[in-house]
């Protein structure tokens, strides 16, 4: 009885899918203020032209340079388990298996495009890499990344985080990267910010404008900014994780999934594990893929398809995705990765296609959720991807109902250590539910009503 | 250039190694308050008669049930890595190759010996097992391994760490476990603690003293006690780290190693990843096996090879092992795994017979040691490993002065994430190296010296 499955170094994927070459309409190009597409070299100050290259690529499949591959290989390829335990536990006749992307040393699937984005900047001769965290989760991926590649890592983590985390911060130091509170006095945007409110706790809209700032400024042509997520080529970096699923349950002697789950906040854990799998859906396979989200933040499930900005400071271009508003703040839920106003434009655009559909989870129906993860396949979850083991344990009692033996995937996307305040809060009867009340759901709908609309529309086409 | 080895479920050892069987002079027995040898009939209130058996073997090679082989599966084998990243760092020509235990749910080795001790427990029709933890580490894996196998776990957690690391204490109570803070009101030992001195901190001494008195006072005879180091059989479930390694050393085509090395408190992560590379210095190998510790806890490098009891209130019988005596109380060092006043009698026996070469390290050095290791190889190590780290290093560094090809070989036992306030204090500049003053060492020294001998003396013949 396996309850895992392994891959040599020899089986590992030698390139990511890119499911911008699948999409039956092409991605529509991020705008300017002006409203004309951006082109690729006016993202030149921002990121180096490689990366901008994979950006907007169409190519279906990118070969993994070898350095990234020999990086990626010290706690790659991850584990596929089967979770028996939680199987009996529900008394389900589905089989459900899970990629435990938490064997990193982060602890996350950020380290996948971390180390591909620094190791581009570097070929690129980049020496410094700039970037915001809010909980912590990808300024620690992209310190660890940048550590292991001899680049300077500067992060702009969010006060308020920065002053209840204290221990993300000592990994980013750890690893040698200079993390700093945002606002802060190093950029413009954040003197600014500070001269109105002194007091503010920061937001992560302010700490990417402080970094997209300081990359852009920098006179010596050696700085760029990286995203954790959202972008298309993060997106690509990710898929590693779904190439190595569908090989190891092949090994596993599974011939086909019929459901695929992942959290989605900025869309990367979720496309990672999934997109391999959309495009066996885009040539006829019958799968279920839920991208999964909080109640209290339905970017998915309630906002409309716009053409928004992905910060708060309206630094960024427009970009076409699912959004309630650059604006939006929402409600203080633990799952801090999934807090995010807008959705990765691909993901976006294979949900209006029909390819994907979409839910969103309570909060207290997702801790109930890991804490039976963890008493049973014994994994301690982030609050993030707990939304994604509670919507597969929906699925896991409906197949119960049903009574048929369906095949789902879940993506483990990291562990829950560096989270233990949440179970705390959770054990204490502290968290509530939130529902967004229906007049602010109206105020957040009504932001962004005026923004401009992508051109795609459903061709149902696949 | 590959930087790891793995193994299929097929390589997986299937026995573990009991070094008992092949020291020179047979292990001398525990001895009772009145000096004589401790049956294993007087030690069954406190363990299961399976796990005395063990404790009491002289057989070489055990078979590993497939019960525990099936949750062992779940994280291991452990990755075998090759450190080229921190060899370049350090120009060394050695080879440096690391065991990274750190892969395991709750974070190191400890839950190796804790899925077996449960796993044995609940064989012998056992529902409750009973144990003490200090930083929490130890009942931390406790309680995932009672969790996996439907037993309920009680941990006394002495009150200061309860206090100080409340998410350990979050980390057992999500897998199940009662967490409370000792000394307690539940046990006669707390309630006379208290009574005395109401605000004390506690120590490991006084909740292991708890922890024994609830198993051996339970009238329903299905509660027993667990110890997470230091008896023969849970250096015994450790052996299997180095089995794998060996088999993984060959898989990355090295045929033999020169430096074997692991930190050692209680000795359970050094001994399991050395034992069986001890077996081949006995049969003519030529093997230096260095188990570190620190030089504010010296218990094998100056603590005399004597009996002794386990814990501070002499609720334990009296073990042959080096000891800084029963009283002995370490200065607050970060690494609290290796703040113990004893040693496992085996590693003690290994070393009287001139097997094994112990080596103490300053705390600074080893936070020096784990900074380099987290920005080359990328893993942030618990406070305890980086004493392995640390030796590593020095050994790396010689061979160097001496121009060889040595390989190198060492435990990395657990990761830091849960001990980041270590690495804070660190970077703030508030550690210092602690070393015993002369008169404290004398103190320790004098208080031990009227403690039984054993009666075994070094055979060199090996």
């Amino acid at each position: 009885m396996p309850t895992k499955a392994f891959l040599t170094e020899d089986e590992m994927p030698r390139q990511w899918y890119n499911l911008a070459a699948d999409l039956p309409s092409p991605p529509q190009p991020p705008l300017g203020p002006d409203g004309n597409p951006v082109s690729p070299d006016m993202l030149a100050p921002v990121f180096p032209m490689n990366l901008i290259e994979q950006e907007v690529s169409q190519e279906r499949w990118i070969t993994i340079p070898e350095g990234i591959l020999e990086i990626l290989w010290r706690w790659r390829p991850s584990p596929l388990h089967r979770a028996y335990a939680l199987e009996k536990a529900l008394g389900t006749p589905a089989k459900i298996y899970y990629k435990n992307e938490s064997v990193s040393p982060p602890g996350s699937h950020k380290p996948n495009t971390a180390v591909a984005q620094a190791w581009y900047n570097k070929e690129f001769g980049i020496k410094n890499i700039v970037t915001e965290t809010g909980a912590g989760q990808w300024g620690s991926a992209l310190a660890f990344a940048c550590s292991l590649l001899g680049l300077h890592c500067k992060v702009y983590m969010v006060r308020i985080s920065f002053d209840q985390k204290p221990f993300r911060k000592i990994m980013m130091q750890t690893w040698g990267a200079t993390c700093i509170a945002s606002p802060s006095n190093q950029t413009q945007a954040g003197r600014s910010i500070l001269d109105q409110m002194p007091d503010t706790p920061g937001s992560l809209g302010i700490a990417i404008s402080e970094a997209v700032e300081e990359a852009v400024t920098d006179k010596s042509g050696e700085t760029r900014y990286a995203l954790g997520s959202v972008l298309n080529h993060v997106m690509l970096h990710q898929t590693i994780i779904g190439l190595e699923a569908k090989k190891q349950l092949q090994k596993m002697g599974e011939k086909k999934v019929d459901i695929v789950i992942g959290c989605a906040g900025g869309g990367s854990n979720f496309a990672g594990l999934s997109f391999p799998f959309v495009n066996d859906k885009i040539n006829g396979a019958n799968i279920e893929i839920i991208p999964v989200e909080p109640f209290s933040c339905p970017t998915m499930t309630k906002g409309p398809f716009i053409y928004d900005h992905g910060d708060t400071a309206k630094m960024t271009p427009l970009l076409p995705m699912h959004s309630l508003g650059h604006d939006f703040i929402p409600p203080p839920i633990h799952a801090g990765g999934l807090r995010y106003h807008g959705m990765a434009p691909l993901v976006s655009q294979a949900i209006i296609e029909g390819l994907l559909t979409p839910r969103a989870m309570h909060q207290l129906e997702c801790y109930q959720a890991a804490v039976l993860f963890a008493r049973t396949e014994g994994i301690i979850c982030a609050p993030e991807t707990s939304h994604a083991i509670a919507a597969t344990i929906q699925e896991a009692n409906k197949a119960k109902e049903e009574g048929k033996e369906k095949v789902i995937l879940f993506n483990m996307s990291g562990h829950g250590l560096m989270d233990m305040a949440g179970y705390q809060s959770y054990f204490a009867g502290q968290l509530v539910d939130y529902e967004l009340p229906e007049h602010e759901m109206g105020d957040a709908l009504k932001a962004v009503e005026n923004l401009p609309k992508p051109k795609i529309v459903k061709t149902g086409k696949w």
